[in-house]
């Protein structure tokens, strides 16, 4: 039987299980991205590896979402990353560069390989037939020190291109078209592999665009084929040799299709406040936009921004309307200035930023409130903007375009026929792109720096020690049903400047339900949690429960766990035990817990029922559901000091290629 | 007797008093100038003097420190801005567009006007031959009201220009040789006129440099004559019509004449922390350089940057430093799009951002900790970047590209040497500037708004009750020589978000000298500042002196103040005392201090000695300089009562122009 394009990719990485859907695999990671709000921890977590070097043929550590460095704490972060890149052989994008997407796509991302990267939207250079997934930081960490990346195999999709795109419409509308199908929720445990006759029909530029924001359907990545465009994608770029064809066998099997007629697509946009809440353009004409960006690492290359500069030749926007441009890489930035397009938006009224992607997080031009912003972004969840009961609409750069043109969303069909000389500006790639500047761009063999730069708000990650025989403590806080992750480290940007600083990010844990909690359990010197049913729901933040393990806790016992924070609690060697409700019931907060087994030992050895002894008193029991890995990272005391181990005892090699 | 230039314009313009130094005069103000951070109080004050129209003949309100729009608060100031612009006929420059100081330098200014701006650069188109006065915001709403502005009388002072520079010295060196023999106080009570045979070496561009940074010596206004330069620089700007040629008499007669022999100047740099702090560069050559900044109102302009661009073309700068490109205005930074240079200078390894003067006070790229920034700004103040203990330098684009290209400061001579194809850029003009997009800068005939919109952050301002029989309180604060503004209330972002919420910002008040002062001047209902010489030296914001009136400050005894200041003392009815040297050296911090006089009666009466009773226990005196409508003013509780209570007796309707 044939293969898929993602199995072949898979299948060249397999470093453990095999490639049937739903079973956990471990895959070989060739390049790994890291960005400026989740480096840092990525490299402190490097750090206490303890290897002198990224074991990956490739690691790049870009500065892009804190661009504007509004506080000191930015501005030591990106010099610390750059010293982490320099130390441990890095590439090193310096802020202004652009986005990582962007910057990585234009420079690195090659067909075949795999990549791991700390950002969601890491799949982009799927564009370009690289399989590459969004991960937590600590898994990323460990992808750099040589180890395999584990993840339950996905479904593979086919999502089936027939036709090509009307005058209008573009990359974007394909994807909001998949969004108003599947939904946020659609591609979760799947690859989507583009296939079909429309694939040929679009550029890699355009290809970007789609797999950038595959992950707003919750997909594990998307993915196209490698071929004649990337071959001609690549050799503007003068990286002739990235090139390699790599397609889907011709009697590939798919777990399912999903078939677009490109030709039927029209202009679309996602309404306020989900990706999903997709309607033709013209549905909403008429609206009045008050601010309009372009940018983003969906819609921030230079082919994206061309289109739009086009349509504004020559005219002024709306002056009810602001309108700002932030290129999603300086080589987007210089090409559009050398070839006059940067003087000709400023002329039309465009505020030209620095490249960045600050504002899709809420970094910069937080829109007005009670205000509509037009964004060409990925993402419009509530709030996201900086605003809280924000009005954010995601669309292409032609819409966004038509909106500062008339100061209202419009179908750019029903502009063209407005203005006697508005024509279609389609796609087009410049001859060949510009070579980015080596200050820009710093390559490991030319780094700035040897030693790491911490400034005062970056402190060193613990790491903790194996697991011991004897596990237990006080009960610091029993707690009740359904604690969510924002519970037990709040995401609000007070606490999050603090994400470099454990001990000091620390203090906020499960300070929303016991302000008491981080100081006691610091006094206690560690102990246990209690809690109810679905513990941990939420976010997948991994410092809910890295402070928890910096604070000295051993195990939490609750009726049931959520998925993500159980995994998350295995990482961070945090033994989860589930407990009945009579148990949950008889025991209080203060109370002195102890695990009668050997629990090193009774995790190594796949024991699932242990023993609970409440102040000497009285026994319950306790079950650890974890597979044979998971529980030799909790032996090891979590997953960076199980790779450590690993490294130490010579074991597992990173392999040296 | 002849007259000097300064005399002239204030003579044109007089509408009461004499012209006789430190008597007080009115003068009529043809233009008003706000921007983003001071004026939306402004609007809100010049609302509440319930007029239709401002009654100048321009104003014009820009946004232009605030544009990265960080926080929702800052978008809807800006939209806020532009309703009050479109509703009293105001232009509207929106955020992007440039500096208020650059834009309107090359808009409005015009040699023979008087103008008054809430921005303590305002000066700069004395370059021009403009009188323009910087002033706080109460002030400046009243003159939109069509009301005098008032000020004593300043000496004026010839500052004598010989000879010509020679390569690589600037007209920054000009200023920086002034602070450096004059010092931030050299200037106060004085406006600096420049004459003698070097002033026609300079063009317009360079004069600006120099009158905008003669706000640091504390001058009251810069002024350069109207002659061939100015016309020749209007002509480029096709503004041919708004030139009149304009100078001091021949027999002219100044209060002091300083020399100054450009022949004899060479690259200069300001020193960590103040202005003044003047060496020669190669005094401090060899220092590593992390960050380099060329932008502001001082250094920002085309004529600026473009030397910086010619040093950087086909080079690039040093790896381990940052370099910031902010253009002064949209004009500027569009011409080097035009031309080419802004691709030049990204491919150099230059972030180039949008037109901003936000990181001048610390919004946007500020420092990393322990590091060292050059940076062709006017002031340096500890703190002002962001970051409390900075190192902030301040020179000329030459110094600061040299310092890019080395990594290191350097004299730019020196790098020549070391280079062989440096050559000196020296000054260039464009032969025409290009328009500015009518998007950009909205006159008041093309308004967008016709209604003020408040954003929830936009409340009413605060009023203070008439002036008490007793005044007096705790010393609550004892402080040093030359505290600023910026001690006095921090301009950064995350204080500057509330300067439309008054309760919120006074918790910033002199929290930067002591983190307790605001909560105990609200416990203690009010009391009395204590300083030393220069109180309140920097910027005009009022907010320095609205904020301590909120938290109940009465009175502030200090040996001297800083002349604006003073004025927004007066305007928010709070009492300025200067005290001699032994009444500062016997206050203790903590003292109870009393006005012996009936407060009320004696502002009122004239009197200026002020019996000031320490502790029950010893008695002072503070001397109360303040002119006859001052203490009107003062006894009323500030300007803003005291006009309301005259439009409400009808007793001062606004002149009708």
């Amino acid at each position: 039987m044939g293969q898929t394009l993602t199995e072949k990719i898979l299948d060249n990485h397999l470093v453990d299980g095999e490639l049937t859907p739903g079973e956990e695999i471990g895959i070989e990671i060739d390049q790994v991205l890291t960005q400026d709000t989740t480096g840092t921890l990525v490299w402190l977590q490097f750090e206490a590896l303890d290897l002198d070097d990224v074991q990956t043929d490739l690691a790049a550590q870009y500065c892009d979402h804190q661009t504007y460095q509004f506080d000191f704490k930015n501005t030591d972060d990106h010099r610390f990353l750059r010293s982490a890149a320099g130390t441990f052989g890095a590439h090193f994008s310096r802020p202004g560069n652009g986005i990582c997407h962007n910057v990585h796509k234009e420079n690195f991302a090659a067909p075949g390989k795999t990549m791991l990267g700390s950002d969601s939207h890491t799949p982009t250079p799927g564009g370009l037939g690289e399989l590459a997934i969004g991960a937590g930081g600590l898994d990323v960490a460990v992808a750099m020190g040589g180890g395999a990346y584990y993840i339950d195999m996905p479904e593979v999709v086919s999502v089936r291109l027939e036709g090509a795109l009307p005058e209008w419409a573009t990359a974007k509308d394909v994807i909001l078209e998949l969004l108003r199908r599947l939904s946020v929720k659609g591609g979760v445990g799947k690859v989507l592999e583009y296939t079909g006759p429309g694939v040929e029909t679009l550029t890699v530029p355009e290809r970007t665009t789609i797999t950038n924001m595959g992950t707003e359907l919750g997909a594990t990545t998307s993915i196209f084929p490698s071929d004649h465009q990337t071959r001609d994608y690549l050799e503007r770029l003068g990286r002739d040799d990235d090139f390699v064809e790599i397609g889907p066998d011709e009697d590939a099997e798919y777990d399912d299709e999903i078939v677009v007629d490109l030709a039927d697509l029209e202009p679309l946009i996602a309404t306020p406040s989900m990706p999903d809440s997709v309607v033709p353009v013209s549905d909403v004409a008429g609206t009045t936009v008050d601010q309009v960006m372009i940018g983003s690492c969906t819609n921030g290359g230079y082919e994206d921004i061309l289109p739009a500069a086009k349509m504004l030749d020559g005219r002024t926007i709306e002056k009810k309307t602001e309108m700002i441009v932030a290129p999603g890489s300086k080589k987007a930035s210089e090409m559009l200035a050398r070839q006059g397009w940067t003087a000709e938006l400023m002329a039309a009224g465009v505020n030209f930023s620095e490249s960045t992607c600050g504002a899709c997080i809420g970094i910069g031009h937080v829109p007005a409130s009670d205000s509509v912003s037009l964004r060409t972004f990925n993402r419009n969840f509530e709030g996201r903007s900086g605003l809280e009961d924000d009005s954010v609409y995601l669309c292409s750069p032609e819409v966004a375009a038509a909106a500062a043109i008339k100061g209202e969303i419009i179908d750019p069909r029903t502009l063209a026929e407005e203005l006697d000389d508005l024509e279609a500006p389609g796609v087009e790639l410049p001859e060949t792109y510009i070579e980015s500047s080596d200050a820009d761009l710093i390559a490991p063999d030319e780094a700035v720096d040897d030693e790491l730069i911490k400034g005062p708000n970056i402190a060193d990650v613990p790491l903790k020690d194996p697991l011991e025989t004897a596990v237990g403590g006080e009960a610091l806080l029993k707690m009740g049903d359904n604690v969510t992750t924002d519970h037990i480290l709040p995401a609000t940007q007070d606490v999050l400047m603090y994400r470099s600083n454990i001990p000091k990010l620390s203090e906020f844990t499960l300070s929303r339900i016991d302000e008491t909690f981080s100081q006691r359990a610091l006094e206690a010197d560690g102990g246990v949690l209690v809690a109810g049913e679905n513990y941990g729901q939420g976010s997948s933040r991994e410092h809910a429960a890295l402070c928890p393990m910096y604070l000295g806790i051993e195990t939490v016992l609750a009726q049931s766990f959520a998925r993500i924070h159980k995994a998350n609690l295995f990482n961070f060697g945090i033994v989860p035990l589930e407990i009945d409700e009579d148990t949950y019931e008889r025991i209080e907060q203060g109370d002195d817990i102890e695990i009668v087994d050997n629990a090193a030992d009774a995790v190594r050895s796949g024991q699932e029922k242990f023993t609970i002894r409440v102040n000497g008193d009285w026994d319950a029991s306790g079950h650890l559901d974890a597979s044979e890995r998971e529980r030799e990272i909790l032996a090891a005391g979590g997953k960076l000091s199980h790779t450590k181990m690993q490294h130490d005892e010579g074991g597992a090699a990173p392999a040296d290629d």
